[in-house]
């Protein structure tokens, strides 16, 4: 049977993983992409790009002002985002580039979506394992959302209770390449770094988790860096 | 103590008594108003000048585009706002008004509002008396919400959880004006309706609730209206 989902998209590899499982698996798909006050609009640009490759022709783009909460350097310009740390930092302590609540907002607007679309899932490509630094990555808040998306819809209330599903929250950015690779993900198409210049910066925490991921996988990154970070020794 | 709390400001006569509450109660406020493809500005405005009124200098305006959810008469402009229901009608079943996940959406920010600040508590002016048929209006809703706060949030996970609290959840409208009265709340300067023209229209479900509150608490109500829903005989 084709169900509807509604596949949270932000441009980056782990979004466009998610969305691949989700085609693959009999699925029309709703994706839905945020303008939340980014930096750069190259994400928003990927992941159409990403969308029309997958083939999906319902894509909406809905307009989030989230700097009006302030408090991360994502989306407060008074605040820098931290240019290059070692891998070793990267996934520890709650980093500067977490926007408060942001997975919640994100969430609830998927949930208002997939009510009104008449959509059974949510897929949202959270991970546990590279971000342990974020909360809202983690699976027990994912459990208590879906708590909310049972009591806090109409179609939950009734019985016909709205899946929030979270296909790659045990999975390792080398896993997610993987995955990935197996279900035709175009990496060239897909943007995770930070900042929004011609060339991904290669050196921010969102470029090197991404190289690491592909390293470790033993396949190449079509994208390419404008620096590389020094190696340790 | 003196506590910091963000109160979600609709510009309407619910959320502006639990403004008024929040402020008599030793809270240092945010105060949170949404601009989110409603058909007409005056709530905002409504807002405004409420916050004004009671003093609140940190006021913010955040911009979530719902309409690319769809599927609610307050932010699809494809469907009509009904204009005149039975009072009898009004609150069973589910309203046309009724936008998917909308509270959710809502409160999620202001949680995210909250962390980034500092503040202790999110109070949200939600009632279950009048709106039964809006399912995020209800008690258990909040609780569910509640451990979304505690799961989601750093500081939660850190053991000092964000308060969701709900001072008007099991008033009636004529409780609330009677609360809204003793607490100096100004009436006229409210907005209840869902048109927004220069007068209230009257009839609308919005209207007649709030009508029948004033009419039952025997307080009379100081905004205009432009009709007058028949009597029943």
């Amino acid at each position: 049977m084709v169900e509807n989902a509604v596949v949270l998209l932000s441009g980056g590899m782990d979004s466009a993983t998610a969305l691949a499982m989700t085609t693959s698996n009999r699925s029309n798909v709703i994706a839905l992409t945020f303008d939340y006050g980014q930096r750069h609009r190259k994400e928003i640009e990927a992941a159409k790009r990403i969308a029309n490759h997958f083939r999906v022709t319902d894509h909406r783009i809905a307009a989030i002002d989230l700097t009006a909460i302030g408090g991360s350097a994502l989306t407060d310009r008074q605040i820098a985002v931290p240019s290059q740390r070692n891998l070793d930092e990267i996934g520890k302590g709650i980093p500067i580039t977490y926007v408060p609540a942001r997975n919640t907002i994100l969430l609830s607007y998927a949930l208002g979506l997939a009510e009104a679309s008449g959509a059974t899932a949510i897929v949202i490509a959270a991970n546990s394992i590279d971000y342990s630094g974020y909360v809202d990555c983690r699976p027990e808040f994912y459990a208590a959302f879906q708590e909310v998306a049972r009591l806090g819809t109409k179609r939950g209330v009734e019985g016909d209770v709205i899946e929030v599903r979270t296909p790659l929250i045990r999975m390792s950015k080398a896993d997610i390449v993987r995955k990935g690779e197996a279900l035709g993900v175009p990496w060239a198409l897909t943007w995770s770094c930070y900042h929004g210049r011609a060339k991904a910066c290669g050196v921010c925490d969102s470029c090197q988790l991404r190289r690491k991921g592909f390293r470790e996988a033993g396949i190449e990154d079509p994208l390419p860096y404008a620096r590389t970070p020094p190696t340790k020794t």
